[in-house]
């Protein structure tokens, strides 16, 4: 995780007191940042497949994905304050159609090498969504 | 609502086979773009205000609005085939934080007339959510 | 054009004095938006077809051009103030990728309806970006 | 930078020969979202800030920067065959808006220490961009 991403958080006039809770958002943000662009390119790589009929669900799904986790990102980059109702329910969002991707991919992933690495994303960025609701109140 | 909306829906190889079902989702796809710009402009009005200091949570509000609007249209742009769970609980979502942000902006309605605009925006798009929960399977 | 979207320009506490610069920034903040999700559902629409193989540029093509168009609109939520060299650099390149993917989908807008949408919302946009080039100083 | 971003380019079917122009891509996709999250973080406590008065300027360049940087970073996901026309110009573009608000915060980057660590990612992906152009044919 690039370091400036806990240091702005750090300097936020609003930051958390918990250097521990600033850690814990600085690393969900980037296990959506991430995901979001693993996502993209996975969806790019299936499309250059020769089999890339078969593929289309799985770029369908990357593609919603991307568009999941990048707006929560965003919305996670104003939470210094705190989680409020929206943030916390666009998290399990989130962490829904990650779990849902990265299923997808694994099937893939013996077949598709840019896949495992997508499904191994998609799984990082679930948990880190759920933990963060778990950490912060 | 731009034309172009519902006929490029109608002219998908998966395409819903009821016309009015195919105007529901288009009319959806077009609150949440269109809610999603006024909320941006509503922010950088706000900004420009003099009394920016306390229209800070305006701003925050029509920024998260923004982006819940705007993946909630990407996804749906790849409905075509019906709402799976993600793309349900992303509209519900939606609709809250479209909820949340017209009751903000009402309540600065009277003395910015940029913030009625974007809560009756809003309160379009909340609505188009929930009937598009409502009316697709 | 939702009429909310001049509306709300109109009301900005550094609104453009002429009714007539707004509606254009408003009409040209329309046009990349109707471009943008046209552009996303011709990418689906492309997925689902039999010949996806050969579509496979489209789609990548449409993606790009989505992604430029929705950059464009919202940086021109902030454009009240009149267009900065960014957004006039911004404005020449969404121009740029729409001729480019109103160029691509009107070679398969004969056999695929949704390109032929998609090439008229492209030649569009690109227009409304060039005419707002040369109406905003 | 996670591994994972020069990972699943390596894996793409398209992917570049040379291990070090596929560095190279990664590590200017890194620098784009890292650049585009903490302009919106800036952005988000600029607004935190008693002297939020002084700073809207800051704020609506950090959010133009963060859509260029995003923008620019998506479409990137898709150039594991090289860069064309349209991928260029927005990289020059998102250089240039990434320069302009490097030297935006950093004129406040005294007083308010995320400025100072958003004019680091500013530059950092102002060079990104510039040296991708270089490299990449």
């Amino acid at each position: 995780m690039n370091p400036r991403m806990s240091s702005v958080l750090g300097r936020h006039p609003a930051a958390m007191a918990s250097s521990e809770a600033r850690e814990q958002l600085a690393a969900c943000i980037d296990s959506c940042l991430v995901c979001a662009q693993i996502c993209k390119t996975c969806a790019d790589a299936c499309l250059g497949e020769d089999g890339v009929k078969g593929l289309v669900g799985c770029v369908r799904l990357d593609l919603d994905c991307a568009e999941a986790c990048y707006a929560t990102a965003s919305v996670l980059s104003r939470a210094s304050g705190g989680l409020d109702r929206v943030t916390r329910d666009l998290l399990r969002v989130c962490s829904d159609v990650c779990a849902a991707c990265a299923d997808m991919c694994a099937g893939h992933a013996e077949e598709y090498a840019h896949c495992l690495v997508c499904a191994e994303a998609c799984r990082d960025c679930q948990h880190a969504c759920k933990d963060l609701l778990e950490v912060l109140p």
